[in-house]
């Protein structure tokens, strides 16, 4: 069949739109048909070219939502017309990291979906007989597209595609960093170091699950007012604040009992570890730091009870927990309309690239 | 009341014997009679001038087991006849570090403490009108001594008070980490860098939970027979191993589920973090660096499910683990008289004390 799909034909140049060739699902696999799609950071990461396993020519694309049109043999948890999430990190829940208690990074088919391939070591899409690239095992920039069984949540029918999609990584990211990761308790003193996306589903995760204290960090003022309705209880711009470590214990009586990293920069990650409260702080590293770059810190710093931590995907088990993060928003328990600045059509994904690289977009969604 | 003790007069000086005067015990402190201490290398470190918060005189010593001879108004848990284990890490059960469940850094008399003095900011020691200073709380290198109640683990009679002093830092501190802080499961691989007292007890910690894999790593292949006998099933000597981490990860099929690291090198901390699996893996940082070191390791390890942690005093809660402790060892669980190398009576402490850092002993015990 034919698909509309946004190509990323090389690195650094802007994607085109083509109708593009799109093999059926074969055993293990599915057809979906995305309604809307959002863009991410980390599309335009790899599309820059500086993404060192970005590989080309590829169909971007990794937080979508649509509808079951095909199911290949052998698959047994979904049928045409179920709702889903593709899933960029999948839950087969058969290998040592799915039966494993603390992990959810599934690592069944990571081999070829860092490749671009499906779990058979090909490609769905090709273009005048070329093929072309899976990404991130979604390839959400693409009406059509194939994912394997395993890389997809079932979610309820009366969800709004131009929403949810946005579960498919930001807000799953951050709000899970917080609920399945940190698990923060009610009465807890928390730090969120970045006011994007990310740091303001963190900011509603603590929210949603009682934390007293919300203390924001950004350099850009403007982000105070979001940050507010998402829950930020106090703000600090460590323009005007000399020593943020210093301004946050003041603030929480010795240090916060956990803090989330979502800019990428090493050296907020280390203020990050530094300002959790001695005893009992855990830090979690969310942002992604350039090639190459280290985190460091005194070893003291854990020996007197602080942790240092990573999350990716929030630590949720995708087909588990996705769905429930789409109840949590229907129930109205999180706000994803508000961070859904722009909405267009697929002709239009380079100017939401355009927006996103100008901090004119929380998140643009791409509607099919 | 007077006291023989060996007296720290100033750095890098020899211990000297003297009596000296000691005031009884005030409100809340006990008088404890001690009938056996340890000579450890953090009591070495301070006489060493190195320790940034050392100050003289003072009398060190900080790993005994006595008897209680006087307690002062408003004791209520402890009475003469009492046997006991000083603790440097007190417990008094009521501070917010006590009251939270993820540490035992008990902060109530860290202040005065941390000055070599008494809760109310004195000292019971002085040497012809001249106060010595106390030392972690403890000063077990005097053969009378006054604690806090708070400060002091009640431990069963028959348990022998040369074997049980040990009790007081390095089994703690080392098997501790494995049982209360990590919680090590049945079936988990460890990995324990540095094959001293405190690794030793890292090692029959493991051993104790169930552990499988118990990887050693050392310089030095002469420790290896010893740490077989406390349940070491593999070892690995850096000496004769290019890549130590990839070795680790060869032996347990990507890499451990915990990691202890018990030398105080920062670039072994790395190591200990880099060897840990994918996923879940959690490694400990127990030894102490030189001032001003940092570790540093590549974010990425910690987004992929890495842990970074450490522990002090092994995790435990003196007054309610350091008895548990000691009936493990009197059911046969660990072995502490292997490690007892040495023992000898005060007037030879400075001969323990070369035995140390001549590498002859693991741990010296001065019986009173």
């Amino acid at each position: 069949m034919k698909t509309r799909a946004a190509v990323a034909l090389a690195a650094g140049k802007p994607l085109e739109i083509h109708d593009v060739d799109l093999q059926g699902p074969q055993a293990g696999e599915v057809l979906v048909e995305l309604k809307a799609t959002g863009v991410c950071h980390t599309d335009a990461f790899t599309l820059s070219g500086d993404d060192p396993e970005g590989a080309f020519p590829a169909i971007l694309g990794h937080e979508g939502a649509g509808i079951v049109r095909e199911v290949g043999a052998g698959v047994k948890s979904l049928k045409p017309g179920d709702h889903v999430i593709p899933l960029y990190t999948p839950e087969c829940r058969e290998c040592d990291f799915c039966l494993h208690p603390k992990t959810n990074l599934c690592q069944s088919i990571r081999e070829t979906q860092g490749a671009g391939l499906m779990p058979d070591g090909t490609s769905r899409f090709s273009l005048d007989g070329t093929p072309i690239l899976h990404y991130m095992g979604c390839s959400t920039f693409s009406q059509y597209t194939v994912l394997p069984e395993i890389a997809l949540a079932k979610v309820r029918e009366d969800a709004p595609f131009d929403k949810i999609c946005y579960i498919g990584c930001g807000v799953t990211t951050g709000l899970g960093a917080v609920v399945f990761d940190a698990k923060v308790e009610p009465g807890s003193t928390v730090a969120v170091f970045g006011l994007g996306g990310i740091g303001l589903n963190c900011i509603q995760g603590a929210r949603m699950v009682g934390a007293d204290k919300i203390i924001g960090i950004d350099l850009n003022p403007d982000k105070v007012a979001m940050a507010k309705q998402f829950g930020m209880t106090h703000f600090i711009n460590p323009k005007d604040t000399p020593n943020v470590v210093e301004a946050i214990c003041d603030l929480t009586g010795g240090g916060v009992d956990y803090s989330f990293e979502c800019i990428g920069n090493v050296h907020v990650m280390r203020q990050a570890l530094e300002c959790c409260h001695k005893g009992w702080g855990e830090s979690y590293v969310i942002g992604v730091a350039g090639a190459g770059q280290e985190i460091s810190t005194r070893p003291f710093q854990l020996v007197t009870g602080r942790v240092w931590r990573g999350s990716a995907f929030g630590g949720a088990r995708g087909r588990t927990d996705v769905p429930k993060i789409v109840d949590w928003y229907m129930q109205g328990k999180i706000d994803i309309d508000s961070l859904i600045t722009h909405t267009m059509g697929l002709d239009d994904i380079n100017h939401a690239l355009d927006l996103m690289h100008q901090g004119k977009s929380i998140r643009s969604v791409i509607l099919y």
